[in-house]
């Protein structure tokens, strides 16, 4: 992968970019030294080796898992959910049923969708990967406790151990100890790696294993980007220094809203699981730049005018994946009647990107400064660099910042008044 | 439905509420005279009752869809696609296959996507409703070439036309020209409605009774919000002067985006749809509010962090859902390792509304005012009635911001840079 930052340069001179590298720079050193805020939890800037070290075991789980049902649900919220729910989408197919579904549940409490579950999995085998630190949790732990009946109710009370497994703490919680005592298999949440850094770990592959997609390949290529960016202090070839400077100068000139865009819909996720990384990490003390995200060119036809000529305070950064495997050809029309024929035997990925070059010059002239972030393409490797590299440019963005990106004391508040609302003791 | 802005209240005055509300009754009134900006495309305000009219033959279109494929693709983009998208996603089971599956396409230009489409289709009868003003927008004009040339050689040149319904222009175009020679069915677009006001023409209809569900509930919903919207220009009783004025009001007071969230992920393209009506309607000239939206609790452990703590320019709408007809209850758990005994008994619809009411006292507290829309439950009638309900304001609101809310000047800077760079002739 690689960012393009010449369609900045209309909106943030060369002089202003470099004294903004050499700050993420310092700010890249002030993190690895461990001395920085929030620095109990940087469990996650190791992972590509650490991990490395799990993948035969975690492969080996998921084998078992898809051998023994045709289903397994994912039982998470948040950092729990959304990293294996980006990579998975990114990676499957929108229309052939999956070999093996991988289906996620207590992610919110919509009755409606859970109860819709249920009644797939009515009298089915199935698997739980229930992924909570705690096990308290309400979203999670409410899913749990249903879906647990509910294997109960379909394999029998000794039979359902062996279809659920807990992603969880080492020691602590009611999960650990429902694990121990039921005799789940376990993998380890690390105590200094927070939910939204966590997709590396067992968090995230297993979910993306148990999918059948090759999690050897995303750490390999979170390995090679770690080589790029945390283990490279030189602003011109470290692209996440880039990408940190960047965006907080934009935040600095009232560039105040970031759309993440795509021009491949898989993309979807990845964009919320950025929103998560990017939104929870900085938007805190009043601060931090407002993360949002569009899939183009389906919204050039919504979003698109907005970006085009709405109030000026948003700036764009584009995931551009370079090839595609298919080929789709436009075919000749002896009529033309749609007036097509002069790009048949063009391919549409072609198309697509002309598109995304078109908009890029669209927006730009618009008042949108543009970041193109050029993905290889859309597999595994590919997919594990561009996550490492949003992680550790986001650690080093919030430092830029001034902000701890490890902490989200704002997300209690809710929780407080809802247990106050449920009656829950001592609230 | 209704609209509750109690917890906006902290925010903006009664008296602040009551002078826009009375400038938002002038605007309504001048948008119901047609002599406003765009009031060449005012077809839209009377589609409940020119609607009813039509219900009969696109029911009867959509029986013998179902009734000879599986699968019905429709080929559209922004207006063309947003709305009866919106409409099945909150209606259909995530989980169960429908009885017949309604598809899309032409929406975006990823290859990956059509191919795989391609080979979903590939040797199957399935039906295309295309549906396009002119017939020569790219996307959905080269899914269609796509998806004429495979049904052709699935059926057989002489067996398509009955397959294929054009939704389109009255007399000119290359799909009116197209559809007349092959003999399509075919359906009109008013000249008066513009894309994202059409949901309830058939743009919209058509493909929402394909997939089964009531166009005839759908359409009654919004004919009785317009009697107390369009019909009714008492502020007090009319909710869509309510949130036409506290939308602008807050605006002027610095909050930029509006963040439409929901409890029910079925509710994600319903947003959407929202995000092109408003921000295709309002950002122009550099003005109007940036649309975004949230999918809760899911996002208060992603974005909530944020909209908590971060920089204070968002307000928030919440589309909040009465009833569910399901009823999921909390299990009793004799162990109560996970301390959830407290709610056993309880229904996940009850957890989850006492959730929606914590997060809109946290958010107020954190500095984030709050509209509540209630709707009954989420059925056709419900979804019409808030459809509706949105489309007016969205007039109104655009008049008191002063800008024509009809048209959409920014959407064709990139297509023209695209058509150059493609070497289309004449650009």
């Amino acid at each position: 992968m690689w960012i393009d930052y010449s369609n900045c340069l209309k909106f943030v001179s060369e002089k202003e970019i470099a004294h903004g590298q050499k700050n993420a720079k310092t700010q890249l050193e002030h993190l690895l030294s461990g001395k920085g805020k929030g620095n109990d939890f940087l469990g996650w800037i190791t992972l590509p080796e650490d991990s490395a070290l799990l993948t035969a075991r975690i492969n080996k789980t998921a084998e078992r898992l898809r051998s023994q049902a045709a289903i397994s649900v994912v039982v998470g919220i948040g950092g729990s959910y959304l990293g294996s729910k980006a990579v998975i989408e990114a990676l499957s197919d929108p229309f052939a049923k999956a070999q093996h579904q991988v289906l996620f549940a207590g992610h919110h409490l919509s009755e409606s969708y859970h109860s819709k579950l249920i009644s797939l999995l009515e009298g089915k085998a199935f698997n739980i990967i229930v992924i909570s630190k705690s096990g308290t949790t309400t979203e999670p732990a409410l899913a749990f406790r249903l879906l647990k009946d509910l294997l109960t109710e379909n394999l029998g009370k000794n039979n359902i151990s062996s279809h659920i497994v807990a992603i969880t703490d080492s020691s602590r919680g009611a999960l650990r100890e429902m694990a121990d005592r039921e005799g789940y298999e376990s993998y380890i949440i690390p105590d200094n790696i927070g939910g939204r850094y966590s997709v590396l770990t067992p968090v995230g592959l297993l979910p993306v294993a148990t999918a059948g997609f090759n999690i050897n390949s995303l750490i390999e290529g979170a390995a090679e980007i770690a080589a790029v960016t945390r283990d490279n202090n030189n602003p011109l070839t470290n692209p996440a220094l880039s990408y940190a400077a960047l965006r907080n100068i934009l935040l600095q000139k009232g560039y105040s809203v970031e759309m993440l865009v795509n021009y491949e819909p898989g993309l979807h996720y990845l964009a919320e699981w950025w929103k998560q990384l990017f939104g929870e990490s900085e938007g805190k003390d009043g601060k931090g730049i407002f993360p949002a995200s569009a899939s183009l060119t389906t919204d050039l036809h919504s979003l698109g005018q907005y970006i085009q000529d709405g109030q000026r305070f948003i700036f764009e950064t584009v995931l551009s994946v370079n090839n595609t495997d298919e080929k789709v050809l436009i075919p000749f029309d002896q009529a033309d009647t749609d007036k097509l024929n002069y790009i048949a035997g063009k391919s549409l990925s072609e198309v697509n990107k002309k598109a995304e070059e078109g908009t890029i010059m669209a927006h730009v002239d618009g008042g949108v400064p543009v970041i193109r972030i050029e993905l290889r393409e859309l597999k595994e490797h590919a997919i594990g660099e561009l996550m490492y590299f949003f992680e550790i440019s986001c650690a080093v963005s919030g430092y830029v910042l001034g902000v701890n990106p490890f902490d989200q004391p704002g997300v209690e508040a809710y929780k407080t008044n809802m247990f106050r609302l449920l009656g829950k003791e001592g609230y």
